[in-house]
């Protein structure tokens, strides 16, 4: 089985970060691609970032020779119906991977993600799952995206004391952490402070292997209907509309 | 890993069938323990039913020596909250699972049921999970559950000519098939009608398997506390109130 | 007019407290049966220990010999809608008592229960009543059930600083109590506060005898049909799908 | 005790009739007192009607020497704000008393009103008591309020269809009946259609006197403290703000 | 154009400050009819007197000879229904005004009004209208409406520390202002605070001088068709039911 | 004043037609600068052509030399988020103009669209809005953008055929055309079925210059804080997280 894992910024260091959570969650047999727009924005912080990696996403789907199914490993869930678009084969973002888990572990999550400037659009994203009614809250670090790359960053601390936060403020029974960069924190937080502390990238390779496993596919019907005007190299379904 | 599947009717033909759909999802190196409680209502359809298979369910969970995640195989997830706190280990009902992937693989589905009189609890459900805003409608086939167990029975072709009017009349882009008996149909009925035919069954147990793999818990904190007053045998958890 | 008051769980001096409440709020000529499993739970602390009362709640419901109404006589209306498909007489919880009475007497009120792992049952409860929306708070006031029903406990003074704390953050118009052994503060904490504080157990006995006398029943289609394989014996009503 | 049933209209003939079907349901010992506004609209149909009629309401309590608890009695519970403002006994409406009584014996209703100009204000008004999520449907049976009075008219007949559609369509599990004056037909399509059929006015009635027997009064807090240059005779309780 | 201003209440300097602020707005060309009733409250704090203006302000859409289009200045939206039964022309008020505008420059707006009282009748409002959903919470500054107009009050300043809390504490990317007679205010705390700070009043005159230019008109349709025992003078629209 | 309106499809005619529909709307002395991307999707059907025009879009706002707010001429709002942090002026987009306006002349509205490919982006901007609330239904007629250009196209009549089963079946009290080319049709569709039927492009732009007009401009707090990474050439405003 090959994922195609895409991380919609620039920045290879994180590509390589994501591909190395995502082979260690991966069931053997499982290949993980990791790429990267060759463009774009080097971190994404808001909804203009996250519009401007877009289009370099789909056309990674649309170029990549094979794959079985595709992790869009940004927390946004960067143009992830675009993507369900493109494809027939499953699509899985890191974010609803994250809220998906916390949901069938604990009765409510906090997220804690970085930048301030980013909270809205992920609100808008848990409302639009559904899974808003789920979520106590989400919270900003204030740990800039790229801070988590370098070595030395006192993100992890500042991470840290915002879970406790959660916990004290929100009763949040889970949390799930809102940026691809916090992976490597799950594990330590969750033994630090005695909760499921869910890092999106694995949930989403495990959600993405299971979907393939069980032959399942993105609907064609409705809004994810192909393209019109573009025939998509990936999908061997039926068209609708 | 070993993964108990409960069934919780007393109905040792469905238990059979859903530790075979189980053992056919499972990944190799899992092993699925089918069971059923000794007593107890022979199919479930309604509130009263389902209270009624709770503690026989909760047993299971207390008594069975070793396992390392839950899957509650009815399609009303049946005790779900109940089971959370008996045990640390993931608990995924069939329920959630279909419904967790069809949010992911559409952009609103529909649930085909047996009876009317189960459609208030599916939707009670869903509210709760918050993925009630992802569901068109609950229909109703008018097939009972041990009438999927009856060879000859027509409920296959109810449950079909269900679908297709889910598709016309609720612009369901995915289906979600809403009995643990139906699990043998998905595939055809996808194929049929062309859209994702979603079987709960297999969907818990690849997330059961997936919550082991990436070693997710079920939270000790809050509602999913571990009851006062009984001592979980299969609860390592640091205890929370 | 005979109401059968259930106290879910099996505290003998609960259930004679609650008799008496229920007896003091009572019209004249109606006589409570105040009745508790034989066996179960000692008290109803989270989910695990209320749905191990169900069936002891029902099994009170399909065995008491005459009676026109039921009192499900613990904050989280355990078993309520089974309960209703075991008669088609009128049951009532007396959380959404509490609910529904709090929600004609203010804007919003707040909730002041017992510990916090119970908090979870009742904000699904209200999500479902759809008095959610009504709702400002579900606050624990750290007092465990038992505590209640412990000479010169502290019990009373804690519940009453939650009460004043509501008031203050939550902005709320009036306080619903969340559980029945706190019954008999009511009374004293709304004249200390200043608005109205609302004991459930009066206010089910009030909703059942309004709807007996007024010749209400419990519905019997949809989700409330009696259940297929167990002929309720209090049932007059027609069978519906 | 007393109770103060107000008919928004001024249609003496429905003022009588509701004055009779609240005499009917009331306690022994409970003294209805029927009145409506000298002036005003003779039917309310629409928000116009509703604003029209609201000074004199609470004309009538602020004026009326005497009561124990309001009822109003229009389906569109107009002025229930307002009035609750105006005293600090308990106020009720005949819409909200119907959906708080279907809320407890049903998993789902539908209401079936008079003219499609009525609907949206009764929608409104579910929405804001947050038993929307309980409504499946408000219906208009295109039978003006006034034909209702009527010998010999054909309104019984189409709302019983309306009621009909209800089940059939909504999969409604009782019925609300959203006029006051409907309430003479409750019983008989209760039996007709096999399903609970409320009327306002009876359920108004008995949670009047529930709440006076009770002791609960409207709160002073918030959004119904007095207002500030009306002094209310009827309050007896503290300011506010 | 003509626009007919309405302040609700019977205090003539707001009515005079509301006018002259409308003015301001005012496209050239534009004539501003301000007006208020001449009985009732003097200031609109509260249901109570909320609803004891609507007549006033009927009476003023009936009688007023020719205007285009009605702006109503009460933030709460004083009888905003029931005057668009009065009328085909458009018919805006301020709060809605200034929620729509806020929905349009930011993702999530905080208000600031006057008194607590006043605060449910606005969380109706906003549920009603949708926009609850983006208004992260309405909050009172504790001052009265009358005192906004008097010389020296301390009321800015007390609006502007609630202004300072809504950015601290909501995460509010915007302002609206609770009250017509906070219109001055606006601009000022926009500079000082260094977001949108919107003021209803002109907001309401914009939408209704391009609501007249653009050709729209109330609906005659459903809920705000024309009542049936008035005929509205100002209503060339066909009737519907 | 300047309006910078943007089709960010690529198909030249509509720009032109939506430029001559926008200078129609527009006050005297307002320039309209009706511009499309240079490369893209010739028309947006669905999520897919939706991504590919969001660049475009930004590029035109960060590179036009001057101009006092935007208007997004697609009806899916197209990259209406981003486009807020791309500049401090207002940023209207027609599916939102129409919406709002929509909500301010009735209780409840249809949406009438193209493609059933489209509606589940329009169902998700409206749940985001807050005004799913308001809408009743959103409708495909099957009509292709494109059709909606050719001379002689039925689209028009399907169109209506719609809009009279939006009356009939979801009660709506007025329409909203789902399409930047449908602009045309809007006022011989309301005379024909007598209620407001809207079009997006005159409604954004009229919000567009009430918004310049009042001084409003788009908040720079949060969500909408300008990218990190890229300078808006448009934006005096100050930096915030």
């Amino acid at each position: 089985m090959r994922l195609l894992v895409i991380n919609p910024n620039t920045t290879a260091s994180m590509t390589e970060k994501i591909g190395a959570a995502a082979r260690r969650a991966a069931a053997p047999g499982t290949e993980i691609i990791a790429v990267n727009p060759a463009a774009g924005p080097a971190a994404i912080e808001g909804y203009h970032d996250e519009a401007m990696c877009v289009p370099g996403v789909l056309d990674l789907i649309h170029t990549t020779p094979d794959f079985d199914a595709v992790v869009i490993a940004c927390f946004d869930d960067t143009g992830l119906d675009a993507a369900r678009c493109a494809t027939d084969r499953p699509v899985i973002g890191i974010g609803e991977a994250g809220y998906h888990f916390a949901s069938m572990l604990s009765n409510k999550f906090s997220v804690v993600t970085t930048l301030a400037r980013s909270v809205p659009a992920l609100e808008h994203n848990l409302v639009r799952y559904g899974l808003a009614a789920r979520c106590a809250r989400v919270r900003a670090s204030d740990v800039p995206v790229l801070e988590l790359e370098r070595p030395g960053s006192e993100g992890r601390g500042r991470v840290s004391a915002e879970v406790a936060r959660a916990i004290a403020e929100d009763r949040a029974e889970a949390i799930v952490l809102g940026c691809a960069g916090m992976a490597d924190f799950a594990a330590a937080l969750s033994r630090e402070h005695g909760l499921p502390v869910i890092d999106g990238v694995v949930c989403a390779v495990a959600l993405a292997e299971s979907a393939v496993r069980l032959g399942l596919r993105t609907t064609r019907l409705g809004g994810y209907a192909p393209p019109i005007r573009v025939r998509p190299v990936h999908d061997a379904g039926r068209l609708s509309g």
